[in-house]
């Protein structure tokens, strides 16, 4: 997604308030993230033995919306305001966390285990922005 | 929004982990401030000073994806985890109350007023929700 | 969901192109049915033959997403497209049926039907507020 | 976004009903389309001459949904059910087609023509993918 970075550049204003490569890769990471745990909620939709997978399926979906939400939040910089900022990450951060711990749970299904890194990624570069943040 | 007391009359198991009356109110107050933040940010745009109201419109989207996320965590009770509500719980009530702050500055617009209430009461069934949640 | 009638009444400019009643019931409709099909998709999955559900909750997955993006384009009036609200609404109306349809083959299942009462009113909601786009 | 080939190629059913490649394409320029509007709206908020940047900004907002939606839609293949693929396909390439058409508009802003990129090759990749539908 190369129009994170082109979108950040042309931004009018200065951005002035936050780490710019923390920032990108975090917008990156929630929005590939909100995809993989769509696709894996999906995923586990057709395994055979899908009763076995009802809580990984709740746990992506929440994932896939909490992350798609923070990807916009952090796709915008006019008013800026820290708190919202903060929230929204903790929130993110605390989510795919519960994913990751879950997909990664499913040792047998292949997509649970990409999901899971997805999430891991998401939950890292949440955290690593969050201390940037200051 | 009676359906979503219906939907949960109508749950197939017990809903043994949570208050069903605050659960409700949050759930309504999630979507109906969700809508309110999208349409307040739309009627922001509309307005002749829209310069004065960039803050607002940007809040107002975060208020609306936010919400509209924790309706939806709200909304699933398969595999149920007390971090993951609690975490969105709290990114809710925090954008709820910056998006009812600034509605709150522009006393000229109605449309302001009426979605900062929406806020308040949004913000006011996320905290009520987590204090219930123990 | 009162606000949504209040937030149209205190709009700042005239909203001349639509059918004010039929644009209010239609993003009801489209709330309503979005929350109601993110639950019953949940009360799915918590079912014990969850296997025979998949459909099911796919189909919910989908109108839930779709039902939300129409109730945010309808609650939005600025720079009104009719290309961009007749595409919207012809989509939602479609995947509100497909909803409606496997949602009603669920005869057993309380939520389904209540779910699938919500998407034929969206479904119709949809079709009239077209019809009175002329 | 290398997890969206991942987890096709990992999913546990044969995907026969669809042209992989142009599927993957597909939900790729989804997800770019929505970011990439939800950052040009929030750029057109910050520029000094944000009145005349009212009807790109709620294009924009439109188009992120929508994109969303149908990137979701897409990730999904349990149950497939081709009026919904079709009527989801044909909804995104008309809001991308009006987005991009309005945000060509801007040529003094760069953000904006970064987007009507991004706007035109999901517009494309939708009508690519629903003549793969046959």
């Amino acid at each position: 997604m190369k129009t994170i970075g082109q979108l950040l550049d042309t931004y009018p204003v200065d951005l002035g308030h936050v780490d710019r490569k923390a920032l990108e890769a975090c917008i990156e990471q929630c929005f590939e993230c909100a995809q993989a745990c769509t696709a894996c909620a999906d995923a586990c939709l057709s395994e055979q033995e899908v009763a076995q997978m009802v809580k990984c399926i709740r746990t992506d979906l929440d994932c896939a919306d909490m992350c798609e939400t923070a990807g916009r939040v952090l796709s915008r910089h006019t008013g800026y305001d820290a708190n919202v900022t903060r929230a929204t990450l903790e929130a993110c951060a605390a989510v795919c966390k519960a994913c990751a711990d879950e997909c990664e749970r499913h040792t047998a299904h292949q997509h649970c285990q990409i999901c899971a890194q997805a999430c891991r990624r998401c939950e890292t570069a949440c955290r690593e922005l969050i201390a940037a943040l200051g």
